[in-house]
């Protein structure tokens, strides 16, 4: 998860890497050769730069690994280019905390200075607007991020998340979802130059309908839906604000990702995108990995609960009335968590939050 | 002063600019006729894009303004060129301040989403390396930043800082002033394209003698000196922590920083580097002009204290022997500020932060 709090972790000794990030390494690790063929291909056709953007980098610790064997990849391949690479998130992100690790101030271990003529910069401008000019990108890669719609397209009566919801709310969200999409490639398409790459690894429902937190275990948004349901019949929280916790995300499924840039007529492949690759993969919790091999079940659900919480919490905490006092609703959000912490501690079997994404390379028409 | 405390004040209501950011701000905006001078005559050196860089950024919030006229420039001389804005500081730089500000979270009146296609990022590289590629920089503007040395080249027995050192250890910070001035530009020469500008306004020692806080009134580095001393003269502190307490700092003449430029089988000259223009300037101290009109001496002290605080304490804090534990060392400087606190509202007159700025402006031979 790209919110996930790891500018704590930044500062821990030895390089160390929490669990809240390992399974997103992991994520990352498994694209890099996807990375490495799409880098080759592209810098055939790169002048006298290769730009590479790293959208969504969050702190840019957990693409490290991956960054430096594209920038091997990008030398060995085309030895004179000037390598650009640009992180880019929301202007709300910790650039700073980006900065620190990315220049060597941490215990990570940084590619920086190990090749000359490699200039590193960050933007804070969205994937959903232009990030740099028009044919100046080689390589676009982004992981974990693009779930995240632009907008939340209405609250779903009955679930906190979209892959619970059901008719005419769930295709405001599919119709939010494949409008979002549409304009990431678009502005993708713009930025790339000719024979350009994208490697895209999207959080999405997979053939057999599993997604992040339910691959055959306990249903994790289903358990956040369930415990929130339980604040409205205990009379904690409002109908409304039960109502207003709807995640503003949408997961693809594999047609979904590719129809944009398979339909001949549509406004992407008119752009030039031409889809090279699409996969599913699982990446496996490794707080659950993690359990099956200490099997100590309060530990577990101690250390699980936070990674649900990094990225879901905002969520929660607007979803509250605001006439309510600052401290009552984060009163009310910890007892939400300690909730859910209940659960795990008592019932461990079968949660975990495993990672579905789909892995795509896209390519730019040269 | 780059270092000034400016975040607290971008969280401020109604683009309130504070006192400690309007002496800056008025420097950089003495400084925008030149920057509109010398962005017209490098976009017409420039192909598809104009990039501009601010180096020694921090937030951003003071160069806001110019940066509107500047894009402006461009656009008028040259409506065709894309143009990317490259923010630049070190790494420990508030990048955090600096996004919230550009993209508008503020109160500041941001220049962003007024044209297209210009693209803003942020470096955390230092100006004494090479931040962009190749002949690919168009304007270099740098304000109040450049006279912080790459290192200390050694403690000044007698005095604080460079303005009051004689004999080898003023000649070891100047040689170090030398060689680091050569450095910036030489980088510099590298990233300008051809016609390409540099508006470099850096604190200076005027053809009279003055420098920051030395205008003709008290001066501000012997106060410094003064107040420090008596710490050693009163067994405060040790004559080991009076001699660390040395400021990498180096104001350079109008002729030192003319020297590299005009020696034409130097380095710098070489590399293409010609002086347009060099003058020098006093913008006055916002916190003086303050006190002469509302006359309230013990306001004008406390209000005056901390811009001198913010871009001092660092040295400070480390000039104290480590052995001291933290608290100790954060006394003994809030007393150190106390002190020169007293002396302002004992006797305030002529105590000014006054600023002594050469402007330049440098072209890369087209």
């Amino acid at each position: 998860m790209a919110q996930a709090g790891k500018t704590d972790v930044a500062m821990k000794g030895g390089g160390y890497y929490s669990l809240a990030t390992l399974g997103a390494k992991h994520v990352i690790e498994g694209a890099t050769p996807m990375v490495l063929k799409a880098v080759a291909a592209a810098a055939d056709h790169a002048q006298r730069e290769f730009t590479f953007t790293d959208m969504g980098c969050a702190d840019g610790g957990t693409s490290l690994t991956m960054m430096r064997a594209a920038i091997d990849a990008i030398r060995t391949a085309a030895p004179k280019l000037d390598i650009r690479v640009l992180y880019t998130d929301q202007p709300r992100n910790d650039y700073n905390a980006l900065f620190q690790i990315v220049y060597g101030n941490t215990d990570f271990d940084t590619y920086l200075d190990e090749h000359q003529r490699v200039y590193v910069a960050a933007s804070a401008t969205s994937f959903y607007r232009q990030i740099v000019p028009d044919a100046t990108l080689h390589l676009g890669f982004s992981a974990t991020a693009m779930h995240w719609l632009s907008r939340k397209p209405g609250n779903i009566s009955d679930h906190v998340h979209m892959v619970g919801a059901h008719g005419a709310e769930l295709e405001r969200f599919a119709e939010q979802g494949h409008r979002d999409w549409e304009t990431i490639l678009l502005h993708r398409a713009a930025e790339l130059a000719p024979g350009g790459r994208l490697v895209l690894v999207n959080f999405a429902r997979d053939e057999q309908g599993r997604h992040l937190g339910n691959t055959g275990g306990v249903h994790m948004f289903d358990t956040f839906n369930a415990i929130w349901r339980g604040f409205v019949e205990d009379g904690t929280i409002s109908e409304q604000e039960y109502r207003n916790m709807t995640l503003p995300q949408y997961y693809n499924t594999v047609e979904e990702f590719g129809a944009p840039l398979l339909e001949t007529h549509g406004p992407v492949h008119r752009a030039g995108l031409r889809l090279e690759h699409i996969e599913t993969r699982i990446v496996p919790c490794p707080f659950a990995a993690d359990f099956a091999a200490h099997g100590d079940s309060e530990r577990f659900a101690r250390e699980y609960i936070p990674t649900l919480r990094s990225w879901t919490e905002a969520t929660f905490f607007d979803a509250l009335n605001r006439a309510r006092p600052g401290d009552e609703r984060r009163e009310l959000i910890d007892r939400y968590y300690s909730a859910y912490q209940d659960r795990v501690r008592a019932d461990p079997a079968g949660h975990a939050m495993d990672y579905v994404h789909a892995y795509m390379t896209i390519r730019k028409h040269a």
